[in-house]
């Protein structure tokens, strides 16, 4: 096991009518600033419950949030903060939602010219206006860490600070039930990427961690499916254990002590930028290719995968390697997400692009060793064709 | 999965060389108090680690705090607190001093008459000092929790509060090499029933608890006995995967949103109190009893700890429930702590004073279900004859 410093101090409130809790975790005499989309909270009832919750506390709202949050929109709210005296934020959406949120927290109290360079410069953030989350879409993770992306120009970028860390989230699994069939599909496989990229790289012998991650790949892989079936889609057992699983998955705890490699999401974040694919469709036509063109180095963990995860057993290692891999991808398709870029109309032509934005980003040395160079990221597009 | 909330915010430091981190977690101009048992971080290092992390800061000392922390000893640092206008205590040693180190940061503060209140009547803790943790004996989960347990006039009783829990707590497998084998023994076996105490229940199809306690208890199973033997006993790995599962057996964690059943720890209690037996010895003795006595309640959940612990699968379900039961005793021997009364010279008789004691101490409703009365409570130790 590597050394480690880990904290999470998010107060999760998780189950049904735990909306609630937002009036008890916000200051009374806060000013707050409910974030959301599109728009889908206030068929589905989850508004409604907010402004409940916010009955006494003064309040406005900043909606319009787009999956993959622009710097664009998130910098508008800067106006309604100023002009509200806002002095705590009330994410409620997905984890672009949450996402843009950190955002528009760092920059209201960044120091700096010019907030973009928090994205672009990695600018210290110094402090951030405190945020909560109610939790509409299990997937990101973002409800309980400190991490986000926002887009601007083309580009999907990243930063993250115990600052923009939520106080509290609030999970309650009842609100998921009105997704989409994609929303459902995209947010299982988000985690279970999140995870594999935690898990899938060199052993350090870290036997609590790759437990962990070996129990939430396992969950996801039974409950995912039946999250999609007629039969079992309203089951609001599958949707708990599919929501406590997509929030352990990326808060920070599986990950602490063990080598990552998030080269799949820093090539799916190209595909996203050039040609707006649904982020967690990135993912999963880029990870088979990680998991064939990165066999050598991640043979120990991939047979450890293909034992404790699909309980493969039978012939020779390399059987039982192509057996895991070929069995994920039977996943991913079971969740509806394509495996290949010929599913989402792109070519050879298209790698080309993907390549060349990639390393125009710096990405560059991908990979739990930094050796995933442009040269191999190339070929993990050309075996995802 | 039930609802629940969930916080955990104490900061780890893991690994080798980690004491370190001391010198910045504590305030630059707090007034310390350190605290720690009978002296054996004075011979394995700890000790002069913790003075150099100090060195820059003003600190005083408090020893003396032994196994089973008694009131008498702890209330004799509140004269030294009020001397040196202390505000801040680190606990160095094992879940002794560090338990005993949370009753020192409430009492300080404690605004009632008297300090005893908070164990006797539940005082409510409205402040406390703040604290912070250098372990050195993985085994309670004590220094990221909120809980703690005092000893007075042989009464063995828990109180707990989130302002007690360690803000931040060092991890160094380094210095648990120096323990001994009892030590070692007790340790591994306190946390493994630690776990089967939020686990062992009734089945409320929580997957992802479910799934990290089945993960800490096969890392117990595989990990205990090779810091026992002596060609492993050296390794850091081993340690570390110990110390780790540990703390993650008793933080908060696995047993958010599932029933639980601390019968064994309850009834073991008064095994300590009366007889003066290690706490992790009277669990060992304990547990057996209670997953035969209660077979029928914890079916569902004895046949799955059977497959996935024990990877038992041949035989009906009795049989694997018996050979459950075997394997779990036949681990805690392997770990060398006794399984029956008898291994510490307790008989029928002690039986009668055992029961009366519970009795005395209202703990009468054991059990996830309450229905552990003192009648089934002697069964469970006529079983541990």
């Amino acid at each position: 096991m590597l050394n480690f410093t880990f904290q999470n101090p998010t107060r999760i409130h998780f189950g049904e009518g735990q909306i609630k809790a937002v009036a008890k975790e916000i200051p009374a005499n806060a000013k707050v600033l409910v974030t959301y989309g599109g728009g889908s909270i206030k068929s589905n009832g989850v508004y409604d419950q907010v402004v409940e919750a916010l009955k006494d506390h003064s309040w406005f709202e900043f909606s319009g949030i787009e999956p993959n949050p622009s710097y664009d929109t998130l910098i508008k709210a800067q106006a309604l903060i100023e002009q509200h005296d806002i002095d705590y934020l009330l994410a409620v959406g997905g984890g672009s939602v949450i996402d843009g949120t950190k955002f528009i927290a760092a920059a209201a109290l960044f120091e700096g010219d010019d907030p973009w360079d928090i994205v672009a410069k990695q600018a210290p953030i110094k402090q951030a206006l405190p945020m909560g989350a109610v939790l509409t879409l299990p997937a990101t993770g973002s409800e309980s860490n400190g991490g986000s992306v926002v887009t601007r120009d083309g580009c999907k970028l990243p930063f993250g600070s115990p600052l923009v860390r939520p106080q509290f989230a609030v999970l309650d699994p009842q609100v998921t039930l009105s997704l989409s069939d994609r929303q459902i599909g995209n947010g299982v496989v988000d985690a279970f990427i999140h995870i594999m990229e935690q898990y899938l790289t060199y052993s350090v012998n870290g036997k609590v961690q790759d437990r962990f991650s070996e129990g939430l790949l396992q969950t996801l892989i039974e409950e995912g499916p039946k999250a999609l079936a007629s039969e079992t889609k309203e089951d609001l057992e599958i949707r708990s254990n599919i929501m406590w699983s997509a929030t352990m998955a990326l808060n920070g705890l599986i990950g602490a002590g063990v080598p990552q490699d998030w080269s799949t999401h820093m090539i799916g974040h190209e595909l996203t930028a050039a040609y707006g694919i649904d982020h967690a469709r990135t993912l999963s036509i880029v990870l088979p290719g990680v998991m064939k063109v990165r066999r050598e180095q991640k043979r120990e963990k991939l047979l450890q995968y293909a034992e404790r995860v699909w309980q493969i057993t039978d012939g020779d290692d390399d059987a039982r390697i192509d057996l895991a891999i070929t069995k994920t991808e039977q996943f991913f398709s079971q969740m509806q997400v394509p495996v290949r870029l010929s599913e989402v109309d792109l070519t050879e032509k298209d790698v080309d692009t993907l390549i060349k934005n990639l390393t125009l980003h710096g990405m560059t040395t991908l990979g739990e060793q930094g050796e995933i160079t442009p040269e191999i990221s190339r070929e993990i597009l050309m075996q995802a064709l």
